[in-house]
């Protein structure tokens, strides 16, 4: 038994791998003119479908803008001379074809006229002309020759990024083709054996993968201004990747991507290729995710791998590829706005490796909270929820909750007080709610991450959420909430509003084959049970019905295994990892499981009294009163809505 | 004679007309279904092209991303039990096939095993397999199914605009094509007798305009994600004008907007025919530039008179339409980044009347510098030139130099750090110099503003400038600047660098048709004389070869009449305005004009020293250093470089 793998070359730390492409191209474009011409070049282009192009040199203005002397309002020309004797009370003549002429705005201006008397200055006079009460100045009104654009000075230098005011520039200055830097046209080339073609609209079997990241990198590229080829994914199969590149140069592609053409894995053959068809220049960078990106140059222009898994491909992307991408295409770096949040969680880090994390980020009160997502590098929805991006320096071995730190947003920072934070316990209702709250005039977009109910008292006391989903069961009273809160979060000044009564109970395959009818079969039966997450109120609830069955956990086959969704727990099931888990009724219906109710139970919203009138709790609060919201409710299954919107006071009792 | 004119209704604050076009929409949209299907629907997209476009409707996932337990690194899928026993110094034998498998990252876990171990941390063993010496923990480097997406979870809600990083998600869910709304059809429809079309390419005549408004506005249009249709100018007749519109609105246009079509001209019709066809709603915002804007409801959908000028036309779109066809478009408001500025003049403003005020914006040492541009609103190159925007409100009679104002960026604020702000003399060199800087690696954005020698004195005595251009000649020394600053700005720490050598003459029509030799002939020979504005360096210069050759200002005619430019000052020689004027030779041989030199003279760039180190005037250091830079200025003709690029010392001479 033999290994072959790939052993990286020195691990760059980013800029320096940056710098070391940049440097290659930069080299070669000041070359010969045989290598130049394969970078893009100069193209002209319609002035009004310019914008968005980037200018290859300076343009000056052809025409003066206006091209004479211009009326500038409604009313008549006149040579001021003529009206330095008018006073008020002591009307002057002036008559029409002689000492006056009738204008409108942006006509020209009579020879010897030097002044415009607005029409709303004058009275008409019955001797055939017009009175004025009030000499004009010379110059008044009168738009001069020139006075916008003289013709040869320059409207816009080099490099400069067409918007579309400077289409009314240049058309004005009698620009109608404009010399534009031709766009990077990109090759990407999705590779894998086992990875299906989205555009056969597979439908994924075991093991088998959609290939996206060519479709996110595409996107990205054009966002870049590039156009983009995008070539049918290519098997692992060194003569057929070795074509697809020489192909894509061949076709004069200025830059080339291989899609998860940069893993270790025995499979990869991207680097022996292009270290026998060109310069490695880079194989690995000293950053998570992304570590295993290739960058190289192949007969004069650049060739890169980016790694296979979603987060490592977009940052490979972004922080590698797109310097190349701007260089090539004459555009500055897009500059994302920064601003500072407080983490709410501390995140350990690798020395030596600079790491991204992505964050969800919202205004709570005075601040900006960054709760960090998931940091599994396969996980595409990780990039998808954040709003910002921040990054971990090599030389820090990570970053303590509550930190103060930099995050580069995707979104304008005006958006952030759009956004409503809500951290705690996990419910199909909430999507529901975030899909509402997005169609309201003034939209609102629902973040919640999810960390169980007792998550959700931890952030309401750190004061980084806006509200908190909770469904705690006080087992004492049977009452929900109000003693949890009492106890870790005595000081705070709380309102529970209700969402929802749902039903929770055991999610058990269609049919229900093993026959489970409620905890007690769960000893002894050879069932395997998935279980939630500490702190989660559906786990409370759980343990709760243990010990009235008089079970304990070590009795469970599974119970050290958790998720932290109905939905994670449902697809245990769903594929036979587990033959039943503890959960909600919705998440049983949305896979066409079945479902052994056994309690009902109060899901409530914390919300801290200080945003009770804040409009995104507003805008919560007038939600759950319509009966529009009510109706979808009760149409997921497993919910009530006796309770939705009202204001809950301790003692409120469920009723069987 | 009778004047026909428009009257305005009431004149309505923006908020207000903004909220009457929204609420008659938001009316109509809830009404029937006939009504609202004049607007836009729904229509579905390939995941792959649907960047930008916005969701009908909330898309929930279709398939569990990993679809199922997965590899998350390249190594040995195990089942984790089986590898208890291991401990360092007491490897364990792992047999290929029967308790370990070969696993790439990605492939599907075979059936039974629940983690995978590095292929790092494995030893080949001659036995037949691999050996491990630590256990391995369940579901170590595994990416469990769903650990991404779980089928049916709630992808995107409706009104999500989507990302690049949205369409990984799309298709790892296998959402093949999306529900989302058709992006608003938007006819624009230029007026007017005078416009020429800019399709024809025109050499526009005397009174005549190439029309490029509607090509800026539909420009704006598509980034506001619509679809544009423009149709070709109509002429001011009332006939075609209700033709064009009632097409478009046959068309299945969402919105229209007529250009130029509000003015209060005797030759608008546009107002009379929306009133006939469809009912009023706005005529008159309280807005400047902008007040002439019409707004109306023609058959369910809005129809737009946009002003003529220029920019009344832009703030009309950007402040009245954009918020109407974000509501079609089911898009917010574009968000733009808001700062502090410190206004480097006082802006007199209407009582009443909300004022737009477009400033140059840079970084100038700590703060945020804002340049108030030339106000009319007829000139594109006032918004072309700015980055920023101000309003004044309707309240405020103005707003006094140095007050600190917000202002909307349309740049984002990083880009402020790349602008290099220099206020004063006018030279056509600093636009080599602007072409010069765009072309550098890390490119920067000369912004120069125009007032004058004197001007760039005051400008950095008040510390809103990195540099300003001066050519004050000192008459008793034949120096140039010093005596100046010492004079206006004594406690000044200045680096003077000169920039060239330049040659100040009278500009003359080609051949010099009236045999102009010198100042002397402005006497008593009918010659219409051009100047240039006070504080200006080349109005000292005239004065100075003025009283040198015994004249008085009264002695020229046209002494009073003011350029502030050299080129405005050669197009009035041009067009015949004036019969010569004083400036540089390059503004003579641009326009072909003809030149009779009368002195050298040195224009210098002064720096405050605590400026000296920054980037951008390093990168000017540098540029007149190169031989390239000064072969180009030669180029232009009337400039010496032998002084170009060198620090200034008093007493350095031209000599003749």
């Amino acid at each position: 038994m033999s290994f072959k793998r790939n052993v990286y070359l020195k691990i760059l730390p980013l800029p320096e791998a940056v710098a070391k492409v940049l440097d290659a191209l930069a080299d070669r474009s000041a070359g010969q003119d045989d290598v130049r011409s394969l970078l893009p070049g100069r193209e002209f282009c319609p002035a009004q479908e310019a914008v968005g192009r980037v200018l290859h040199e300076a343009v000056h203005a052809r025409y003066s803008s206006p091209t004479c002397h211009a009326a500038a309002m409604d009313g008549f020309a006149v040579r001021a001379a003529d009206t330095f004797a008018a006073r008020e009370g002591e009307p002057l003549l002036l008559r029409e074809g002689e000492t006056c002429f009738a204008v409108n705005t942006g006509q020209p201006l009579p020879a010897n006229c030097d002044a415009v008397i607005m029409i709303e200055h004058v009275a008409v006079d019955g001797r055939g002309g017009v009175s004025v009460e009030a000499p004009a100045f010379p110059w008044q009104h009168v738009r001069r020759i020139g006075e916008d654009i003289v013709a040869t000075e320059l409207l816009f230098p080099r490099n400069h990024q067409i918007r579309p005011c400077d289409v009314g520039a240049l058309l004005s200055g009698g620009i109608w083709e404009v010399p534009v830097w031709e766009q990077p046209l990109v090759r990407i080339i999705p590779t894998g054996d086992e990875v299906l073609d989205f555009e056969q609209r597979p439908d994924p079997g075991r093991g088998q993968v959609v290939e996206s990241n060519s479709q996110v990198l595409a996107a990205m590229a054009r966002e870049l201004g590039c156009r983009v080829e995008r070539v049918k994914p290519v098997p692992d199969q060194p003569d057929r990747l070795r074509a697809a590149l020489l192909d894509s140069l061949d076709a004069g592609a200025h830059a080339v991507i291989f899609c998860a053409g940069s893993s270790a894995g025995s499979k990869d053959y991207t680097r022996s290729i292009l270290e026998s068809e060109g310069e490695i220049l880079v194989h690995g960078i000293a950053a998570m995710p992304g570590k295993p990106s290739l960058a190289a140059i192949c007969r004069g222009r650049p060739v890169f791998g980016a790694p296979g898994y979603p987060v490592s491909s977009l940052i490979c992307f972004e922080e590698l590829i797109t310097p190349v991408i701007c260089l090539l295409a004459h555009r500055p770096l897009p500059a994302r706005p920064e601003i500072e949040v407080e983490l709410t969680r501390s995140l350990p880090s690798r020395l030596g490796l600079e790491e991204f994390v992505h964050l969800a980020v919202g205004r709570v009160g005075e601040k900006a909270v960054g709760i960090p997502l998931n940091r599994g590098a396969g996980n595409i929805t990780t990039v998808t929820r954040a709003q910002a991006v921040m990054r971990i320096p090599a030389e820090a071995e990570g970053i303590a909750e509550d930190s103060l730190v930099r995050a580069r947003l995707s979104v304008p920072p005006a958006r952030l007080y759009d956004n409503l934070i809500c951290v705690g316990s996990h419910d199909n209702v909430l999507d529901l709610l975030a899909d509402e709250l997005m169609g309201l005039p003034r939209a609102f977009r629902l973040i919640s991450a999810h960390v169980g109910s007792m998550g959700g008292i931890a952030a309401l006391k750190k004061g980084v959420c806006h509200m908190a989903g909770m469904h705690l069961l006080e087992e004492d009273s049977g009452d929900f909430n109000f003693a949890f809160l009492r106890k870790f979060y005595p000081e705070g000044r709380i309102v529970l509003l209700n969402l929802a009564i749902r039903r929770q109970g055991l999610i058990v395959p269609a049919g229900n084959p093993k026959g489970v009818r409620g905890v007690e079969d769960l000893k002894g039966k050879g069932l395997r049970y998935i279980n939630r997450q500490r702190g989660a109120g559906t786990r409370i609830l759980f343990d709760w019905h243990l010990r009235r069955a008089g079970l304990k956990p070590a009795d469970v086959d599974g119970y050290a295994k958790e998720e932290s969704t109905h939905m994670a727990v449902a697809v245990n099931v769903l594929t036979g990892a587990a033959d039943c888990g503890m959960g909600i009724y919705a998440a049983a219906r949305a896979l066409g499981l079945d479902f052994v109710p056994l309690a009902r139970e109060r899901y409530d919203l914390a919300v801290p009294e200080r945003f009770w009138e804040d409009p995104r709790i507003l805008a919560v609060r007038d939600m759950l009163q319509t009966e529009a919201f009510k109706a979808r409710l009760e149409n997921l299954g497993g919910y009530e809505t006796g309770l939705t919107g009202q204001i809950m006071h301790p003692g409120v009792r469920l009723g069987e």
